[in-house]
């Protein structure tokens, strides 16, 4: 167990510095490399597989709800990001600009997509005339460009992977039922298949996205009591439609403007999976993203029978449908194992020559380390059950880890001694005014996540102002 | 058939005009839609549907073969795309640069990568240091952004979406063989799954990539007699190990330089698709990529048991694991008929109330649209051998275009007649001289396209400056 000590030694602790444990994990686990561009990662085969598990998941969930892939260009002319007045002030400053093609100066300078909003419209103003092209349910998987001053591995990178839903309806009313069904296809992928707990809520005017009348949001809350916003979904009005003078011809015979929606999750969302689940041994990943489920770890595997015996039991387990790796290398057992762990490998499978003369194997979850027996002969039957447990188990886990940092305040007094005794979420009742809103900010560091669709009333009164109380606000510090 | 007849009309016939012909297709096919932005073109859904499929074909093979898929930064500095002198001079002068983010000028400006190898070398210097490091086998799947002059939809675009393959070896022996394996995946793919025949051999020094020691290539010939690089492979040596000091520990201890290949597919290859295979009509598909591999269109179908029979088949269709769309609009058959032949879906299958009577239904493949009188009970099972006899056709077809359209020339006066008579590839040897390619292009208008693996012997001289020949060439004009 030499190496395995090595290895765990080398992360930093959590409870020492969450931060530094962070940046430990995701290049340890070989999830990320940095490079020399300017807060651009690169996305190693383990954190790309990642992604390419909650892509195929998400991708299926939009195709079954009736969304259309396309693919927009990466440019944005500076005169099309200009024509919705909101999106532009909230966008412009935070972009990259192309103004060279080759050696020519360019006549107008182009962007590279911060959301392709403006590039959607245009296409749409293109292909919708008649209430029979509605609604159009189209999606994109890409990377956007937003040109952060300080940037953190997933979290906040001038790159990043995501997709974005980009729909149009007849009505106000099938705009706003979209916007919330993909808020609650974002919320049960989280919950269901990432074991991430999740508040889903509205965000504030201030917090809403550029250019929005209403933006949803599905807030979680990291191992440190931070909230990540985890996938955001925003209903548009007819505010695009009039600036890019996209019309529709109604069953009624009239011109009208049709409604819209758009959504995204991002490569941030494996930020999240780190900070909910991991531990000081490194990642611990939902079985539903993981690139490895099960490793099956030989032990004294040069002795007669071992190897043949799990090379039959990864086939068995691959043709139940599993991701399975069995590692034959030379590497000690003892290093396997620390390896393993460190990249959140929900179940290991030990085998040794003893284990096979009883007909049994030992399974190991990576979450607490039990040691199950299991015969050999019903591990493929097993596993789906014990990954299930495993999943649970990392539900209820960050979800008491998300009600113990979660309190209700009905003072600023209380506000700031929550918020200076490190809670994550506090929630407290408001007034809906900008002014109280920032108060928070400036008064106890914390920042709006939403107004959760679960509402309470904690009490009559906003506490920053002492005027009537119109919803219940969820507070904290964000990442 | 009002509206067949009006569909069909709007199309330029391919005799007419070929250019007009094409892009006549891609705009009523729905396949493209231009935008705003220079030489970018939006992939509409069925357009990009036909990428996705292509994409799961490669992406499964690739990985088989052992590929891990990552993802590089969009950006490149300029200084680390300068550092492999070939390279940069083939590429700056068509990059698009980044010289502001946000409101500030950048101290060094960063290109959008027209490919990755630099990107993909600097990590590269980072990971390798043993030969247990290798080989490395990576790809990406992303888009590329070359600033072309003029561009044509799929076939010359400012930005494109490929795969660019990039690899690493221990010897110059394993790379030379993954370079002529992944060529082999290529041209498997393009004769297997799209039917399109294509010669695979070398690039001259004068076409090949910046900075590669040897390109190969799948050379396929479109209707029109043109020439379509449809997919490449190049082996670099260890110049750009060198150039970014990339070096391992091999079994001997001697500290060495790692040999390289890359190779790259794009949507280039749905352009050949179309001007292989598509006619006056419209597109045709080959089945492994249609978005809808069959199309049931019922007939009168508000009489009883039609619609309820056609929708049982689609299912029965779809459970036997083909793409099917039943189309029970209020169109009439005929102007879908015009229409899905428009989107080149392979097999038509039509069911009307005396077919079902006599339990049988008619099977249309898109090209020779025979009525193929079929029982019902028998479709799930027929489908799958009539799409493979309409795969066949096409690449017959399209094997006949190319012999009737391959000629050998022994003489500059030949090369010339051959050229003006519109001759699509023409044979010739060749002494190896840059000098006598350009005279090829001068004096006929032509450009190599491959030095074809499979070599004959035409003469012994070459027939530009009448030296001894060293190898056979095919010469064309290229897309």
């Amino acid at each position: 167990m030499k190496k395995d000590d090595k290895l765990v030694q080398e992360i930093t602790s959590r409870e020492v510095d969450f931060a530094k444990w962070y940046t430990d994990i995701v290049r340890k686990a070989e999830l990320i490399d940095y490079s020399s561009v300017r807060g651009c990662c690169v996305l190693r085969p383990y954190g790309y597989a990642i992604w390419e598990n909650i892509q195929k998941i998400l991708d299926a969930k939009f195709k079954e709800l009736g969304h259309e892939n396309v693919m927009m260009p990466l440019f944005i002319p500076e005169s099309l990001l200009q024509k919705e007045k909101d999106h532009v002030e909230g966008f412009a400053p935070e972009v990259a600009w192309v103004t060279m093609g080759g050696s020519e100066q360019l006549a107008e300078r182009l962007c590279v997509r911060p959301t392709s909003e403006t590039l959607f419209c245009e296409h749409y103003a293109h292909i919708i005339h008649s209430y029979r092209d509605l609604p159009k349910l189209y999606n994109q998987w890409c990377s956007v460009v937003r040109w952060e001053k300080s940037t953190r591995p997933f979290l906040r990178t001038a790159e990043f992977l995501w997709q974005e839903g980009h729909t149009m309806h007849a009505t106000a009313e099938e705009a706003i039922e979209e916007t919330e069904r993909m808020l609650g296809v974002y919320a049960d992928f989280a919950q269901e298949q990432l074991a991430m707990p999740v508040v889903r809520g509205r965000k504030t005017d201030k917090e809403k996205f550029a250019g929005a009348e209403a933006t949803y949001t599905i807030e979680a809350m990291m191992h440190d009591g931070k909230a990540l916003q985890s996938g955001t979904s925003h209903y548009f009005g007819d505010g695009f439609a009039k600036a890019f003078d996209i019309t529709f011809t109604d069953r009624d015979n009239q011109l009208k403007h049709p409604h819209q929606t758009s959504w995204g999750m991002s490569t941030r969302i494996i930020g999240g999976i780190i900070m909910t689940h991991g531990d000081d041994n490194g990642l611990v990943l939902p079985p539903a993203v993981a690139p490895v489920q099960v490793v099956i770890v030989p032990i004294a595997f040069h002795k007669g029978g071992v190897l043949e015996t799990a090379q039959q039991l990864c086939q068995t387990l691959q043709q139940a449908g599993l991701r399975v790796k069995l590692d034959d290398s030379d590497a000690s057992p003892g290093w396997k194992f620390a390896e393993y762990e460190m990249k959140g490998v929900p179940l290991r499978v030990e085998l040794g020559p003893r284990d096979i003369e009883a007909g049994v194997c030992v399974a190991v979850p990576r979450d607490n380390r039990e040691k199950i027996e299991v015969p050999i002969a019903e591990l493929a039957q097993r596993v789906p059950e014990l990954l299930e447990a495993y999943r649970r188990r990392l539900y209820e886990k960050a979800l008491q880890n998300r009600e113990a940092r979660t309190t209700a305040a009905r003072t600023m007094e209380e506000v700031k001694a929550q918020s200076a005794a490190g809670n994550g979420f506090i929630k407290t009742m408001w007034c809906g005014e900008l002014a109280c809103e920032e108060a928070m900010k400036e008064q106890a560091g914390l920042t709006s996540r939403c107004m959760p669709f679960e509402q309470e009333t904690l009490s009559d009164v906003c506490p920053v102002c002492g005027k009537p109380a119109k919803t219940m606000v969820i507070w904290g510090k964000a990442y």
